[in-house]
């Protein structure tokens, strides 16, 4: 990888010639990674492997094929840590209820989402991540051969896993709830079929601890450990959830499924709001990764996890916007600013976090979620996983500081365009692989026949 | 003032014939105040008068004049209840620094700001507010004829004082300090000019107790009373200025203001993270006014204010997003967001705060705390103060529930059009009346200069 501070040869445009194979970005203002900001800089990829091949000074003029991107900047793409993507249905449905009543009226619409519903759902949600500037997310909700299909097809990444409750049940909706047994059995065959797709990965999924019994967590811990899948679950959400655990197991949640062999797995952890002694030990392993989700949690009202702590321990830690229930929102630049703020207030402290850190566990943090082998970076040899902004609206004036724009200005309006292993898949902020107006006009139809349903009752 | 929920007659489009001086909003989703929301509805207003003469169903199609509205939201403009705005010059210069340190660093650059640059800052300012729907804000910072008179040409509304500090120097910039005395002077001056205009509010400033002297702070409440003229400040915004206050005057510096006649005024507090016990007692006068600041408060590592008390002893609070240096945005929606995210997660209770009670603040608080005799809604009577958004965007998606986008997912961006006192500032995202594209390159020089000065030293 070459040192991006590194100084490059003059430019020379006449004597450059670049191969039709090499896709270059010219001219922008280039953040390689939180912290680190190249002027008038250029970035090149092979379109075929999606590899970084040049990060330095303009070569020369932008052709026909480049995109000419002076005046605006470059940054890794981000990543959406932890959402259930096909809920953009249930967006603004019940924003304010105490948790259990919350959650009863999430069920009630689930379960009322039929198979064409739910990948609806994930559509929308894609054309709003990759509008904002997200390139890949860590997902829980039902999976299949056709929603793996549409995710392939956007161009987006996706650690995916259906998630599991009880025994017998899906977490998530199917209109009719299949056996918990056969949606574990699906996800081997699921991540043989997708193994050719480099940015697809299947993992097992549980909902939690208070939704499964002790034998479930074991079972999938093992199954994961045998075939080498990884697994995701929701985690140390609320102190209620905690308290019941240290009643009914004396210890906290994630001590419990830690003692089933779950922190022996390849792990995703969303939450972890409320830790216990010892559980930041677990979380640190480096086989596992933590997606906090600052917005939800607050809106939720589960609370604030330490994320300093966090930090400090070397937790691998992402940030990710939770479904739109929510949130209501999928944009990861207001996840950013508001991961860094609630620290600063909480703690009394406006050194407590930086959002450019909060922007490192979107690229960095999120990338290592993605358990794709991507770094968040931009170097040579690492993939052309990046995003464009403009750098000419009102909140970028003045310019000059480009990560504080992105920490603390920036809203995923202000994305222009979206490469994701090499292929551009928003230009001038139309997305080129999904329809966002059929997307749109398809969830307003939909959610039309379920309100209604429930309406009826 | 009608009922908003009153049955209307049935619309007779042919019958029906508008006089000249009416304008309309045709076809919208309106929201008279949060909680309310009337689908394929229609607004109207005197254009000469700016006073509101129709809200109800529609009465037939659009003449040229009129807005199509249809697929859109209308909902009562939003106030900035406290702010610097020439500061956009400072807009992410030193993001991430003790709280002393920083205001070191802003106070070094002011003192570079020319009354030219503090204008430009103004204009940039009033063009990120009306295109983010934004209609009035209330202000401490320089103030003289030029700049009140940038505000009337602009359309929008004022509350504004010229804040002091010590005795004999101005809390905010010139470039050569003048007397307070004479800036003291000024006021009363200012106030008899601009008499005439009804979107004008001309006040006293006192930067804050531990920066005035306590015959200062008791000078201004006398001449306030006197000249029947309101006062603001900032109070309470740290745990260290608190403890201060108790070490040097034996009181929280609320109650240290108060016993020198400052409660006795028309005014408005900036901030108050940290009420002492009595301190919300005087915060809840009826004469008084408090502009909470929640991204600055986290951003600066404030803290968090006590809103729920507040609203439950009747304070009259409005928003405010101070200056971007400490926010980076004057974005009110994201500052209504915040407002209700950061109480959920503090308190652990997703009921601690909704979105529509903060955006109660930004509009209904927000119009009392201008002081121009407004109440933040949208009512026949009521002066024309609206904005329209556009609602057919992803995060309006699926759409409904106008109050929810409104609270947790609409962005400034959103904003399309924006009336003030009946007349149209914004129309299809441009500012009519402040030149964006000439706001933004003068800032840029500007800022260039104050940089390359600073660099020099």
């Amino acid at each position: 990888m070459s040192d991006p501070m590194q100084p490059a040869p003059e430019p020379s445009p006449s004597a450059v010639r670049f191969p039709d194979h090499v896709r270059r970005i010219v001219g922008a203002t280039i953040v390689p990674e939180p912290g680190i900001q190249l002027d008038d800089a250029e970035i090149a990829f092979h379109t075929g492997t999606g590899v970084i091949d040049y990060l330095g000074p303009v070569r020369g003029p932008a052709r026909p094929e480049d995109l000419d991107a002076r005046g605006r900047i470059v940054a890794p793409g981000l990543v959406n840590g932890h959402t259930h993507s096909s809920m953009t249905m249930l967006r603004g449905w019940c924003d304010d209820l105490p948790l259990d009543l919350w959650l009863a009226q999430m069920r009630r619409f689930e379960v009322r989402m039929t198979a064409a519903d739910i990948r609806a759902g994930l559509r929308l949600a894609m054309v709003e991540m990759l509008r904002s500037g997200t390139i890949g997310f860590v997902d829980m909700f039902s999976w299949n051969t056709e929603l793996l299909g549409d995710v392939v097809d956007s161009g987006m990444r996706v650690r995916a896993s259906p998630g599991v409750f009880g025994y017998g049940a899906v977490a998530f909706p199917m209109a009719e709830p299949e056996a918990g047994g056969v949606v574990l059995d699906e996800v081997p065959a699921l991540a043989a079929e997708f193994a050719g797709e480099a940015r697809i990965t299947m993992d097992y999924g549980l909902h939690a601890p208070y939704t499964c019994p002790p034998d479930l967590i074991a079972d999938v811990a093992r199954r994961a450990i045998d075939r080498d899948l990884g697994v995701q679950i929701h985690l140390s959400e609320t102190r209620r959830e905690v308290a019941q655990s240290l009643t009914d197991h004396g210890m906290s949640p994630i001590a419990h499924v830690a003692g089933l062999g779950l922190f022996d797995t390849r792990l995703h952890v969303a939450h972890a709001v409320h830790p216990e002694p010892g559980d930041i030990d677990l979380l640190a392993r480096p086989n596992v990764t933590v997606s906090h989700n600052p917005v939800s949690n607050l809106k939720l009202g589960a609370g604030i996890a330490p994320v300093p702590e966090y930090l400090a321990a070397g937790v691998t830690l992402g940030l990710g916007t939770d479904s739109v229930a929510s949130n209501n929102t999928l944009d990861m630049f207001e996840e950013i600013k508001t991961g860094a703020l609630v620290q600063r207030g909480l703690h009394t402290d406006p050194l407590a976090l930086s959002a450019p850190a909060v922007l490192s566990m979107a690229t960095r943090g999120g990338a290592r979620s993605l358990s794709q082998g991507l770094s968040g970076r931009l170097a040579v040899g690492e993939q052309a996983d990046l995003i464009v902004l403009d750098a000419s609206g009102i909140t970028a004036s003045p310019n000059g500081d480009a990560g504080s724009f992105l920490g603390y200005a920036a809203r995923g309006t202000d994305v222009t365009d979206v490469v994701i292993a090499g292929r551009q898949v928003v230009a001038d902020r139309v997305v080129l692989t999904v329809d966002e107006e059929a997307a749109r006009l398809d969830v307003r139809e939909r959610v039309t026949r379920v309100r209604g349903e429930l309406d009826a009752r």
